[in-house]
């Protein structure tokens, strides 16, 4: 297969080998279990504890504040769910968006099921919210808002700074729960400035280990556990911790975060190379990502052609992309996201999300692109309707 | 500190050298999202998929009744929440005993608190529980027995043949849901043959990964999950899976399944060292493990000593042990599994665990044994008593 391409970054990264290298460190010398009292015990503890102030200090936010989990979905569970039990009182509303990860998604059509009354906020052709809807939603029972800053599919971003000032204005009650999972290492994220009450992030998306994740609970909220045991992360999720996860977590989370500009502008630069290689090509297409989508997600439907027989194409030269997100490929209905911004049928079909990290190098994208003018002339499905032509 | 003697195995273990090679490989080269539709997804997918056949085929089951997990605690709540959730008309009568790891003793409690009459049996001297009193408590409206199959304190080992056939006879519609984390890898467990419909286990107590985990469910037997999602792990738990964990845990449970038997002879040598060395020692103690328990585990208590004082003089030497289990030690009360078993107050609070590995050596015990006859001398509270004596 010769050298791999791998724009499929935000259904998971490359682990850094530095991270690789620090947790096989870890499991070999210090492997006791956190909750032990002799010295080996402490120095877990004390990786753990090193982890969680990275986190929070990238975050801006307490080191008590900040919740170790086993990813992104057990997060986004947590806080919701969490939440919900914890605070009975605060109303049987609840709001989120139509172009939710499935982790939030089908928590919210569960609760739906179980007696909650459940907003799914519409969005516009950029994917953005429509917020003259989150005002007509927000009511005196609506105990929490749940939004995804960056969503997986498109990029786009969410403004949370608006979002969190509707709520301050219509119920300040109501807490806001932000999936950050392909925000965080990417754009610099404040939960406090930003009204976030919780917030879930995950390893695996920012070369950090998978089965590794956090969830930002501010000190006024108060979160019932999932899991009862032996009280780890002061009662909220029990079980032993996975020590070299989390201190590779926090390593991957430092490591991203210190060039997380530089790799911002990089991933700016590849988009636009992209995009402007494919503009001085023969291909039809259109890119669905907003033009002030996070950079690294790019999302383009090529005209008369199927996704996925474009992802095996381009797999057999060893360049890796996604149609869709990864987590709903489970499922073979068209993408909730993409749909739900209006796009037509036809073009959802054609769908490639392309994603990158600082890993990527302009010299990938032009061989991308060049693969594109290969294939897509081979799998156009309205040329393969004349077999005159040829 | 010099070399180490690890005696605390069953807090958690060292990983193998093996694992941590394989996972650093798969963590550098087969990084895919297994929800991915190209050949790095695709690779992913058969390192799970392989590692549930290994685990499958220790057991003695179907792969497709076997659901990774971030854990034990995970494992045993997903079973035990799970089945209820899923099956509300089974009865609202839970059945378990007093000697139980926290994450199957609180999840009980919490369920008390949340209206189901629940049952915690005695168990005797020797930490077994009382097979009349389980035959007593079982009701028609009984829907789960959860059984800790070998104490994590003491290494009891429950029969649990006798306790399914009970079940069998009195109400066959009550699952039996065995927590067999401390048993995995040290006997051989067939759960079908023992009448076991959910089984949970652990990869950090047998030399693999932390923050993996796997939960046995009967094909005959519909459980809920605990998180929601992308769908993965057919639904029962969603989650990008934590790929180099789960392939890492099988490699453990192949390394040590193979060598089960001599595992277990090996132990039984380094508990009789121990006690034979002890026994030829002027030190006071009384073993509170019953002759028959899993050998891999020694609770000994030493009189007059307060083992915490004990334990941090050992690790002073490079010895590491445990008073009580790990998981509870973030409660200062006294062991519950020692208090169910009718030990006096004083000789808990001297009481020291042994937990043994194949990775173990007889010179070790001898060196320990050694440094307990130079500590305790020492920190022996009836002498200080008596300052005139030396």
């Amino acid at each position: 297969m010769g050298s791999e391409i791998y724009l499929d970054n935000s259904s998971t990264t490359r682990q850094y080998d530095e991270v690789t290298s620090l947790m096989a460190t870890i499991a070999s010398t210090k492997y006791g279990n956190p909750s032990s009292l002799h010295t080996k015990g402490i120095e877990a503890e004390r990786l753990v504890s090193a982890s969680r102030e990275t986190i929070a200090d990238l975050l801006g936010v307490r080191p008590s504040e900040v919740y170790f989990t086993s990813g992104g979905t057990e997060s986004n569970n947590l806080a919701i769910i969490g939440y919900l039990e914890a605070n009975p009182r605060k109303g049987r509303h609840i709001i989120t968006t139509s172009i939710e990860h499935p982790s939030v998604l089908e928590v919210f059509r569960h609760l739906g099921s179980r007696g909650w009354s459940v907003d799914f906020l519409d969005v516009d052709e950029k994917g953005r919210i429509l917020t003259g809807q989150l005002e007509e939603k927000i009511r005196p029972d609506t105990a929490l808002i749940s939004i995804v800053l960056v969503n997986n599919e498109t990029g786009t971003i969410q403004d949370i700074e608006e979002i969190s000032s509707i709520r301050d204005s219509l119920n300040p009650q109501t807490v806001i729960h932000a999936d950050a999972v392909q925000a965080f290492g990417k754009i610099t994220l404040y939960p406090v400035r930003a009204g976030i009450d919780l917030m879930s992030v995950s390893s695996h998306k920012i070369h950090g280990p998978k089965g590794v994740g956090a969830l930002y609970v501010s000190a006024k909220v108060r979160i019932n556990p999932l899991f009862y045991g032996g009280g780890q992360e002061t009662l909220l999720r029990s079980g032993t911790e996975n020590v070299p996860g989390i201190a590779g977590f926090g390593l991957a989370a430092s490591m991203t975060t210190e060039k997380i500009d530089e790799s911002f502008r990089k991933a700016v630069g590849l988009r636009e190379l992209l995009i402007s290689e494919l503009a001085s090509s023969d291909i039809s297409y259109c890119v669905n990502s907003p033009d002030d989508a996070l950079p690294h997600i790019v999302n383009i439907s090529f005209e008369n052609v199927r996704a996925e027989v474009l992802l095996h194409h381009l797999e057999q030269r060893g360049i890796f992309v996604s149609t869709g997100s990864a987590c709903s490929s489970h499922k073979k209905s068209r993408s909730h996201v993409l749909t739900a911004m209006g796009i037509a049928p036809e073009l959802i079909d054609g769908a490639i999300r392309f994603s990158f990290s600082n890993q990527n190098t302009e010299d990938e994208i032009r061989l991308t692109v060049d693969a594109l003018k290969d294939i897509i002339p081979v799998i156009d499905i309205s040329r393969k309707k004349r077999p005159g032509r040829k």
